[in-house]
């Protein structure tokens, strides 16, 4: 008989506290967290109930599944020190399986969503790339992902590095534009908060209509006087007249 | 007693029909519409049942409100054209007021919203940016958001412009940055679906915080090493090359 999934956290950020949320309604046990930070780790245990680890040479060794949820520049250096049996995963949209170093049992279980430390997102449905050395153990990845109700997905290295990158264009870039916005309508007393339906139904229309064929606007229509007077109101701002510039351009160019 | 409110349509494009589809459920009288391009009128009068009209000179002079739906650059000419002593408005975020020439009731009501045609979105608590030559006709119009549950919003030309910059920032590039993120993701034959319900959440979060307190990323942590590998990908894609790299500057130096 199969023993209790149980799992352990090395590091205590959003991506490790976002996962303990979800997992916590679930049937698998958290079993610790460490983090090098050791305020950081005792605040995830209290939060969690779990107990907490200040040296990574005392961790239990036998839990079902390590999450190295740490910076990506972290990820090889952990991976050396840890000493277990178990499964260590990396969670990074970016970092190769092969950084996990000096183990048989590695993966990779990277939730495609935008996380937040003491903001949990329901994780539903929300797409987990998952990879793994053995088939077994990608067998308990896409089990631990839909015990959280997650979708997993298969993802090797490669894939999983373009659809990072798909993700900063549409999450990072299009955040940025938001705070732009918001910057420019704030020193020019306006409410950014007038903008907040738009920027709903952009989304919601995706989710239906291909996003190149409901592409509206002055740069749509190539309306030149517009993208000219936009421009000038902005001359007192390079660097969005540099983006204006580029994603204008990019819009009047696009089949 | 005030005569029943009735408003006519001079064009039957996408923002015409949301229009009508919004006031079609409200005790405004849809009394015609008028299009250079009689099948578009005549495939809108069936829509909405509403007469059409083929000329200009026929229609009615009597109406309250005269919708301007036509392209920034027809507003002018058509106004000249308009026979009446009804409220002339035109619904661009861009124009001035003044562009609705030889006419002493002139006004703007602009949807701050994205319209596709045989689309219609709920206008429900969209804000509506309102300004009118005549105080009486600003309330005219104020009452006409309201009796499609809009917001309105009274806006001078000025700050419709930046308004109108600012939607060009968050809905035609975010768009556009999906349309570009759907193009790369399907020559890798990956599925643009997988992202969806990261770009929710991008758009959830902002409803609550600071856009700019919640980036996360590469270019918001530094991270080079990450920006190179996601530039040499987008080797064959100078454009959006070009899109990423102006985007990841800014973001970099945003404070």
């Amino acid at each position: 008989m199969n023993k209790q999934l149980d799992v352990f956290f090395i590091g205590s950020g959003r991506l490790a506290q976002n996962l303990a949320n979800a997992l916590a309604g679930s049937s698998v046990k958290l079993c610790g967290v460490y983090s090098k930070t050791i305020s950081n780790a005792k605040s995830f245990s209290e939060k969690f109930c779990v107990p907490c680890f200040e040296n990574l040479q005392s961790i239990p060794t036998n839990c079902s599944v390590y999450f190295l949820a740490v910076p990506d520049s972290e990820i090889e250096n952990i991976s050396s020190l840890l000493n277990t049996d178990g499964l260590v995963v990396h969670c990074s949209g970016f970092m190769p399986m092969s950084q996990i170093i000096n183990k048989v049992r590695t993966g990779v279980f990277w939730p495609i969503q935008t996380l937040s430390a003491n903001y949990y997102n329901s994780l539903q449905h929300v797409p987990i790339g998952i990879e793994a050395a053995l088939k077994t153990d990608e067998e308990l990845l896409n089990q631990l992902a839909l015990l959280i109700n997650c979708t997993p997905q298969l993802l090797n290295g490669e894939q999983r590095q373009k659809l990072h990158l798909a993700a900063v264009l549409v999450n990072n870039f299009t955040n940025h534009l938001y705070a732009v916005a918001k910057d420019f309508l704030t020193k020019n007393n306006l409410d950014f908060n007038l903008l907040l339906p738009l920027i709903q139904e952009t989304v919601t229309k995706i989710k239906t209509f291909e996003p190149a064929l409901v592409q509206t606007g002055p740069a749509a229509r190539k309306d030149l006087k517009t993208i000219e007077a936009h421009q000038k109101l902005l001359e007192q701002d390079p660097e969005v007249l540099a983006i204006y510039k580029v994603l204008t351009q990019s819009i009047i160019h696009h089949k």
